[in-house]
């Protein structure tokens, strides 16, 4: 695969993943990333730091499964969706089947009354499995620009 | 034509129609349309409940002409200009010379104070003649993610 | 080089430009230019105007570095950073090893206490030299929608 095609299949993932939580699709996100993979959100200050835990931490698809089903079942929440704009995807380094990655985000949340409001930005730093298809995620941190979270993060972003 | 180069094509129209709206050329707008086309604007909740009628609704490309002189001539207004910032074209089915896409975007509002605001947030779906050049947009729905839609919807998204 | 081509690396340069200021690494900001540049702030209705100066304005390369080096140094204002969202470039023009293009832009802006709004968006107007590598802006004029500017504009757009 060459490097535009490359490019062009980690932005198609980058949309795909997107559009799965924006049409409030849940319960395929897991799917999005390898059985032993990392999913972390935490801010600029924390990463910079080197603290490897944030706000939403997992090491596992199954514990990304179990999050779904919590955030479905047993968590009360104020019904909301996201709407994400995302970026092209830059590419620092293909090695071993592993491809390196970040991408800048801003996401918007839309409250069940129709409020909507600009909740989040930041950068996705991704390894991505692009040895196979579909590639999925080995590694996503969301690098949030704000330290300051709003306590509504219950949705992955 | 070949994937990509189609959805790079897909890339420019989507562009070209964001720029004429963001540019003030109105009047140019309707020739992104086929004669035969339809255009709407609604909120998801309406979408997804089948509606087929929205905030905004043309079904020809005179329709959309009519709006426009509408605009310029009869409608008192606060003058205001958007900005969009569209994401990639998502091409779902290619058949008959028919290409349906889907894109997100954002719309920022700029009034004529320079007060600007996240005006509208949402997702085109798109149908698209691609059989001729310049491709054109035989239906264009705008999914507006919020239903709380502000007044001053009058200038087309 | 064809056109698929060079759309992607003057894709590149756009983010690679985005990411320099957004990482705060504004000391390589200035190599993103060639020696006699001009870099202009301004907004759309003074730049429709025909007014050739703007709210930050640079003509060549040693002003540049000349103007960070006085944010870093003298200036005094409360930290922040910048995260851009980058619309995709359209090339109007390629011609005697010079292309014109033109980029929609988002810019938030991230206070240090955590506090994060949209505080621009607008349009490059560039002229970058493309005969040799890397890329580099011959010319690069940030057009902001709204002429209600911020007061606390000091780090490049």
């Amino acid at each position: 695969m060459d490097e535009a095609a490359l490019r062009l299949a980690i932005g198609d993932l980058n949309a795909a993943y997107a559009d799965c939580i924006d049409d409030d699709r849940l319960e395929e996100w897991p799917d999005f990333f390898v059985e032993n993979c990392r999913y972390l959100i935490t801010d600029r200050s924390s990463h910079e730091a080197g603290l490897r835990h944030g706000i939403i931490y997992a090491a596992s698809r199954g514990m990304l499964a179990d999050r779904v089903m919590a955030m479905r079942g047993a968590n009360i929440f104020e019904p909301h969706r996201y709407r994400h704009l995302v970026g092209p995807a830059r590419i620092d380094r293909v090695a071993d089947g592993i491809a390196e990655a970040r991408t800048n985000f801003f996401a918007v949340r839309i409250m069940h009354n129709g409020d909507s409001q600009l909740f989040a930005t930041g950068r996705y730093l991704d390894r991505i499995d692009v040895a196979q298809t579909p590639f999925r995620f080995i590694e996503r941190l969301v690098i949030l620009d704000s330290q300051k979270i709003d306590t509504l993060l219950v949705i992955p972003l």
